[in-house]
């Protein structure tokens, strides 16, 4: 089974984490059948180890890390692959990778760009 | 005139940027008639207050930041209205608000939740 590990920054404010435990819970109702873990770099728990064991709890032996970060930087392109290559090492049996950053992708560009219109020229 | 300034956290990777100028240009192809300003918080130029200049020397009289950011934490929170102030104590004669962070928004949960599985299903 593949799982899906979201993997955010974290920040002292509970409230921060709410976007995120959203797009979570609307991952899930869009795809029930696909495990969907949520895991964050600091500051908030789980960390990326627990959300990867729980996902491997859950049957999967194939994990994708999707970063929910707006911009590549080292916590992406370094934070990130040091903590893939620890998992690699703790769990042969389980393959792993990773997709750009969320906001890397040209629809989400689109839709911010578009969203951040609306917002400001809301009646 | 009404500008717009988006407010981004910057990073010590150029690259890192890469997203929020795009979602700038986007903007800025979807309203050419709306002055749009990129401002950063830390480690990236300009700063909020030389991104207001640039819009007031622009002919804005009202100016919306929107912070782009996909959690609310500190930052969104304790960081920009501080600065807001100071911008509000220093022009007078400009009005300036700031909508949520963009990832607030349910459109922006929704496309990153249908984003993620794209990338995460794509064959």
């Amino acid at each position: 089974m593949h799982g899906i590990l979201l993997f955010a920054h974290g920040a002292r404010d509970p409230a921060w984490a709410r976007p995120f435990e959203s797009i979570a819970d609307a991952m899930r109702s869009a795809a029930p059948e696909q495990p969907v873990a949520l895991a964050y770099l600091e500051l908030m728990q789980p960390d990326i180890g627990s959300a990867a064991a729980d996902l491997m709890a859950a049957g999967c032996d194939s994990i994708t890390v999707v970063p929910l970060f707006l911009g590549a930087g080292g916590h992406v392109r370094r934070d990130l692959p040091q903590r893939l290559d620890e998992l690699v090492r703790q769990y042969p049996g389980v393959r792993f990778d990773a997709t750009p950053a969320i906001g890397e992708t040209p629809q989400i560009v689109h839709a911010i760009a578009t969203a951040a219109l609306q917002l400001v020229n809301a009646p």
